[in-house]
């Protein structure tokens, strides 16, 4: 069983409607959305990162996550592997930007030791409050809607290539979009977060949503820094935690955001880029 | 900052009534109870266990500390860090089971790769719902109430040692006291799992409500196999799941449960055994 049937086997236990086939960003109990991440160093963090900004950006991915649905963050529970004064330290000092920047509290968790070998992990839990029922899914997207996204891609690429000291920061301290999200989330058809790359993330929609997600890349915001040459790339790097989401033809976003494309019935692939199916040899995003 | 200096500086930052203080086994937000723990291979477990006792456990210890609230699971989410074919094939076995034998659903969670190198690790997030509010704490044990436990202690220190068919399988599979919890939270003043060792819980119960908890030795119910000579280690070892919970004078649990020791006000130590302070050269149980 390899990492694909691994989830295919969890997909046959996962048959509560909560779970929304995980396919979704995080599982829905009424009004209660829960989403839980895990980060592991050498794989979703550099080891040589500074630990207050893994904090911050184990918060702001979930937080994306609760985003992504209209949910106003409320707890956050952390699991926790010691490693030594010096890494603690920082790290529950980015802990504490974290909960004071993104305005959620810590409600509990676990704090263990590792063994002394060996790669160091985190997990983080939030729940939060959904503003608007039926919570925002994935599968939402119709043909004819228009496809939206907030912000800029690719300047979280740019910060990890070390371009400008704004971009580093983009990088290591991304803001989760829940003002954003809870304005949205009664218009939306479908929402979810940009954090594996636009290209892969878009695709996800359209195959939740058995729609083909067409994208003008032309119109995809992006900072003044990309180097024109890069543009491709930057809707293929993850970590920018913006909002992709789809609106009924002729009704705009209430918060700052630009229309990157269209929904259509699905054709030959669920995702066009200027009308043509993207590079096959390209991976369309970061999967982990 | 050691381990202990860590959790203070977490304590300063969970100030959320939700939070409890990071002094009880959950958090709670009106009925909703949450908890996470984290298990670490060679360090929680042994690395050559059964990856289905592997799963079946990481569900059991949260859905025990669920029980300790008296709340129904409702959902967990899982962190998973792949393992490998069979490994992860056996932990879906466990997973199976556990979610089938406990009545509780998978709602969603996070599956990674972990580095080459090194430890696994586990998270598991229970969310459950209260039966009875106020939700019961660690901390209303009052002087005259009388202390009890459910079930045996030391069952599962007799099977990590490979004493008997029935007690490895108390040791591989606990079953949380989900019943018992239900129909306790009513009436209990104090309640919490012992999963660190009877003295060591006991001890903290003690710590949180502000008083002595006087534990008579010979009342503690252990199995049959227990040998005398190691009744005192059996009540610092962890593992048991059982309920350990504080009564006011007078009331008789609803369910099957011992009693085995009596709350007094605070004197020289919040714990005694037998009316006397127990060794401090010694281990109250597993801390971890």
């Amino acid at each position: 069983m390899d990492e694909a049937g691994f989830i295919t086997a969890l997909r046959h236990l996962a048959t509560a409607r909560e779970a929304r086939g995980l396919a979704d960003d995080c599982a829905v109990s009424g009004k209660m959305v829960v989403t839980h991440d895990m980060m592991v160093a050498g794989v979703h963090f550099r080891e040589d990162a500074d630990p207050a900004d893994v904090a911050w950006k184990l918060i702001a991915a979930n937080l994306s996550d609760l985003a992504a649905k209209g949910a106003q963050p409320k707890g956050v529970l952390l699991g926790y592997m010691l490693g030594g004064a010096a890494w603690d330290d920082r790290f529950v000092a980015g802990l504490r930007d974290a909960l004071q920047g993104m305005n959620v509290a810590l409600w509990g968790g676990d704090t263990v030791r590792g063994s002394t070998h060996g790669q160091r992990s985190f997990g983080l839990t939030a729940i939060g409050e959904a503003v608007h029922l039926p919570v925002p899914s994935r599968s939402g997207a119709r043909p004819g809607d228009t496809l939206w996204v907030t912000g800029e891609i690719g300047a979280a690429m740019l910060g990890f290539e070390g371009n400008s000291a704004a971009s580093i920061a983009r990088f290591n301290r991304p803001v989760p979009r829940t003002t954003e999200g809870l304005a949205l989330a009664p218009l939306v058809t479908a929402m979810m977060d940009v954090s594996d790359g636009l290209l892969l993330d878009a695709q996800r929609m359209a195959e939740a949503s058995g729609v083909c997600i067409a994208i003008d890349s032309p119109a995809v915001p992006m900072p003044a820094a990309m180097p024109p040459d890069r543009r491709g790339d930057a809707m293929r790097w993850g970590d920018d935690y913006e909002l992709l989401l789809t609106l009924p033809a002729g009704i705009s976003p209430p918060v700052e955001a630009t229309r990157i494309g269209t929904v259509e019935a699905r054709g030959a692939a669920p995702l066009l880029v200027d009308g043509a199916i993207p590079d096959n040899g390209k991976a369309l995003g970061y999967q982990h």
